[in-house]
């Protein structure tokens, strides 16, 4: 079986209450529609906003396509989209297919974030941003009065923040800001620590009318009722988020703490992984992982990145036996 | 309990095998990314079909999107497209959400269809053009050779024919017409027949380049692993899709026998449903139902279909708990 550190999955699984809920779904419970509403309530509480602040989508990409679509109508479909680099494919792939123009904002020394310089490529026509907080694939935070000041100073624009990995970080901006800031849009999954990728369920939040705008868009019937039943399940199981939680930071550590004893570089994640500088020969580091069945992520090709790869940090057995790999590969490559 | 009649769901529900499945799923198959691989090879041999023919999307409505995404970007966001009333309303949802201008063909006496109709409202800007065999919501169908008119005289237009409902009609042109006809797309959904509307699985299938196009467009992961596994449980149990259909044509000739006999108008329907004209007060029946526990739709809004309601007619005891309802209602309006 095959170790999956590639996609940043929770390699523990999701919690065994998820099992049970999906269990109980009847033929009559899968021949159903399911609309969203029960799926919107139970976001709504979890992240204490109101249900009018919520748009349930079939996984995040789903989230991120509907932003983009929003900008393209909004501007009939002439519009430019800034994404910081290195940044996840997905937001480049929407700009593209619905007409956007992508203004990148190249990486800097360490990947420190700077809104100046990021405001400094926008124009009349930006009408969508991407920030990732934490960042995939660096692991970097993003401090909140730096997005704050991003969306104040392009009041027509969408200011799309990815919090994909914000249950690893602590941190939201879903706390305070939306109300006052109607052009933030929040991304959030439950893919990651909830480990429900396998069943596709991500939520928008945002001001009321911001979510008016963005379901107008939506397709009636993106939930699949497994998910509706799970997504109740999961987020009532708090021991497993927690373990989920504590298993990640202390992979974390045991992760950088090998690569600094190898002068192997890395960043200070805040996610549920952590990128490493191998060296130039990152891809035949990532295929050799794979032929000791344990896949990691080559990410030697987005700017920035050069020579480096993104390995999951979940259950610390796990990283373990990723950071064995990575000390026999080495060994191998200094001799 | 409400009994759903206006979804066109399969009320009798999907085949335990499903559930089965479902109950099978383990804490890593639910933390895991689902790609579509498996999904395509099941329905390819389902459909008979190379696999580069199918594009599995998160129930037909994600397809019939993409249709309308891929009309768009290959027109720079400016193309028409034509709609045969009266029509699903999620073809005009996507048209608009995409940047598309609609073109309606209106409805003809009886509903019934004339290619040459069509292709007069046609102009070099068509990119797209919905057809529905059998149409939703009149149930009739459309002969093949008018379908493959259509797709011949509009070599730049993509022809999506909505075959949602396909399993009732046991007619389709995915036996033999798409290698020839590179601009014909075929939508399907196991929402109906296969009563999987809950899980959120549909099809899109065309001549492998087309296929390529539209996969281009499509997010990489819209397939959860329930869906998947349910499909492969659902298509092996072939009883359960007999019995679906063999119910369903017992209910509509019940339903079109009452309403002959209460002199009220339906159209020979090839689906799951029967369109019926109650006459001016639809939607007072519909809500009337709705107070009794059915749920019927009120489709009198739709072009030509003034005073009408569409019945889904699915497990004969069903059919039978909507005629009764019908008759005492009728009864009450004659009096």
């Amino acid at each position: 079986m095959t170790l999956r550190l590639h996609y940043n999955e929770n390699t523990a699984g999701c919690s065994h209450d998820v099992l049970r809920a999906i269990s109980a779904l009847s033929v009559h419970d899968i021949a159903t529609y399911e609309d969203d509403s029960r799926t919107v309530a139970n976001i709504a509480r979890w992240f204490r906003v109101p249900d009018l602040s919520v748009l349930p989508v079939n996984g995040l990409d789903e989230g991120i396509l509907l932003a983009a679509q929003l900008a393209a109508l909004e501007s009939r479909f002439n519009y430019d989209a800034v994404i910081v680099e290195p940044a996840f494919e997905v937001y480049a792939d929407v700009v593209r297919t619905t007409g956007g123009s992508i203004v990148r904002v190249p990486p800097r020394p360490g990947f420190t974030f700077d809104p100046a310089a990021l405001l400094a490529l926008t124009t009349e026509n930006t009408r969508l941003v991407f920030l990732c907080d934490p960042n995939n694939p660096t692991g970097l935070g993003i401090a909140r009065p730096d997005i704050e000041a991003i969306a104040d100073a392009l009041p027509k624009a969408i200011v799309f923040v990815d919090e994909a990995y914000a249950d690893f970080s602590g941190r939201t901006l879903i706390d305070g800001t939306l109300e006052a800031r109607p052009n933030i849009v929040i991304g959030r999954t439950f893919a990651k620590a909830h480990g429900l990728a396998g069943l596709r369920i991500g939520a928008l939040i945002a001001a009321p009318a911001t979510i008016g705008r963005l379901r107008q868009l939506a397709l009636p019937y993106r939930i699949n009722v497994a998910a509706a039943v799970a997504l109740r399940a999961a987020l009532a199981d708090r021991t497993h988020l927690t373990e989920t939680v504590n298993e990640s930071t202390e992979s974390k550590r045991l992760l950088q703490e090998a690569c600094a004893a190898l002068s192997l570089e890395t960043w200070k994640s805040e996610a549920n992984f952590v990128l490493v500088r191998i060296g130039g020969r990152s891809a035949e580091f990532a295929r050799w992982m794979e032929s000791r069945d344990v896949r990691i992520r080559d990410r030697s090709a987005l700017a920035g990145c050069h020579g480096c790869v993104r390995i999951t940090a979940g259950p610390v057995k796990h990283t373990q036996l990723a950071i064995s790999l990575l000390e026999e590969w080495h060994a191998t490559q200094s001799r």
